[in-house]
């Protein structure tokens, strides 16, 4: 895959899609339709509409964002610069936990105790798998019932369908422009069960795990390594019969995350119940969440965590583009399961099977 | 970096260590030493030396897959290639554990119950340290009384210095070189403390975690997320004053293991004590890992996790190469610290950053 920059010098790659290059082509669109408007935006317009505020702007930058158009990405690379610098003094939270655990009723009810203590709050969501169904994140608003109509409130699905990589970047570009908007609160939510945690881990400051009480079925869906993430856990549905089993569950959790070690920010994970139905225990978990910022601003922690991020990202993205590179080689395409199928015949070592494929590739 | 075929044909790049190219030139080394001998050796007779089982070849073939030579990397190759096919109906188990959880100790008594039991062992470790003291694998030799002097086992420390990727498939290809030998059980030692441990993890059949009772100072030093790859846990030092403590860590630990998800294998992880100091509970160890190869063995994880592994590890090395590629060319490592600085003033996104650097490399 080469950069998109190059893609557009290059045109000819594009099968015939700028074959009108360099003349003014009317739009493909309805032009009396009103979105038309929408494309004319510049740069400056981008930038000057989010840091005034402006939602219905901040919306078509994250579509601009958001879109596989070469034209728009460069135009979307651009603001997101401008904004940059704007987008600091934000609190960065993940929230995760398998479907069934709650996670849309719980961040309607943390949300709105947010806004309502005079934040300003964007829900973000990274879930690249296409089976919707199992997670179904922020699919159906009529979960966040408090949340989707609060004035100082922004919701966005996750972008839809595509590579962990891809989908991630969008995210992670669209908290930038959030917090250049004056948002101050960004979560970004994901579902327990994919490599998407990782994802969202590194985006973000403070990562919430929602569990749920009991030690079945439930838990069997989440993926390992994701309570060894945590900064917090959550035991939502402490209502009703079950108070008593969540209690349960949350010395259970803390005995746990006793024999781990202690986490590199310091801060010892706590474990907390709550109710989003009942919207009890919410005030808590925003106490420890701001417990834990103000506690790894003091031992700078917090900055360390965000340069690592910013670097993680851009390794993350050289190397998965490295990789693109490679394996979408025809040669190398071609040959794979060649070679997968001598590997697993034992017919050459893993090592030597890497070498060659490596050979072709750099012979070209 | 190119794959050393490659560096071969090319030997301008060895910076002279091939000037003279094609003229036999007599051996750097005393003549009269009696290793010289060892030089002689053409891949047909390591193989059939290995295949016989002699430890004095077999040492050999190790010391060829370490050497950084690259006449002696394709000769390794070619050594492991014609083991590869006699290489089976191993079992391979890796070991951690923090230092003073007593590794070494216990690899000793539960190595001396393995061939007082008639198996073959060979006892292998992955250190890519340069901090040596800090782990001291099988550094020496003492700890490991029994075996050290028993007819039945191999120990060969782990390669000396090199990227972790390379220290992993000297240990890797070793393996295969005992199995071929026809050691029958292999016993892959790490310090629980870097990345090594996913290493080991990925080309092992069972991974025992060796921790001591408490809760203290003494877990601090493990790594996190390893306690979720173990398959099973042993307690070592249950002995004297220490085994009420170890009692009440098993448990612990057991009930921790009941938060997490059940293992792909779908074989829950024991907790079990032992002393390797009183070499109490060392039969117990070792029949829970028989009865771990004996349970995937049916629900056939167990070749499922080796093919996997094998795929891995080509994938990892040809990861790591066009990494390598990229990392040390000349220009992106001028620039890597530019771009860093950028990033982390906010000038850059991570993205953009890395969007640039991959134009300027793959431009050239």
């Amino acid at each position: 895959m080469k950069s998109d920059k190059q893609h557009i010098e290059n045109s000819d790659e594009y099968l015939g899609l700028h074959v009108n290059n360099g003349v003014v082509q009317p739009p493909s669109v309805n032009p009396y339709l009103k979105k038309k408007k929408h494309r004319i935006l510049s740069v400056d317009d981008y930038v000057q509409g989010i840091l005034q505020g402006n939602i219905s702007i901040l919306s078509q930058a994250v579509t601009l964002v958001e879109s596989t158009r070469p034209e728009d990405h460069n135009k979307a690379q651009e603001v997101i610069e401008k904004c940059l610098p704007h987008a600091t003094n934000s609190i960065r939270i993940g929230i995760t936990g398998v479907p069934g655990a709650g996670k849309s009723t719980f961040i309607d009810a943390f949300g709105m105790h947010l806004v309502e203590n005079g934040h300003k709050l964007a829900v973000l969501a990274i879930d690249p798998s296409s089976e919707r169904s199992k997670g179904s994140i922020l699919g159906d608003k009529t979960r966040m019932e408090g949340l989707s109509v609060a004035e100082n409130a922004f919701i966005r699905p996750s972008p839809s369908a595509g590579s962990l990589g891809g989908v991630a970047r969008k995210t992670r570009e669209t908290i930038v422009l959030c917090e250049a908007a004056g948002f101050d609160t960004i979560i970004v939510e994901t579902v327990g069960v994919g490599q998407s945690e990782t994802a969202v881990h590194s985006m973000v400051d403070f990562f919430l795990l929602i569990q749920l009480a009991g030690t079945g079925d439930e838990l069997q869906g989440i993926k390992r390594g994701i309570m060894e993430m945590a900064d917090g856990i959550a035991i939502n549905k402490a209502d009703g019969n079950n108070v008593e089993k969540a209690n349960v569950a949350k010395v259970q959790f803390q005995n746990a995350l006793h024999l781990f070690p202690m986490p590199e920010s310091q801060f010892l994970p706590k474990v907390l119940t709550c109710s989003a139905y009942e919207k009890t225990g919410i005030a808590d978990i925003w106490n420890m969440v701001e417990e834990y910022i103000a506690f790894t601003k003091a031992n700078e922690y917090f900055d360390y965590k965000r340069q690592c991020q910013s670097k993680y990202w851009m390794y993350e993205s050289i190397n998965e583009q490295l990789q693109n590179h490679f394996y979408q080689n025809e040669k190398i395409e071609q040959l794979l399961k060649e070679y997968e199928t001598m590997l697993l015949n034992d017919k050459i070592s893993s090592f030597v099977a890497a070498k060659k494929l490596l050979d072709i590739y750099f012979g070209q």
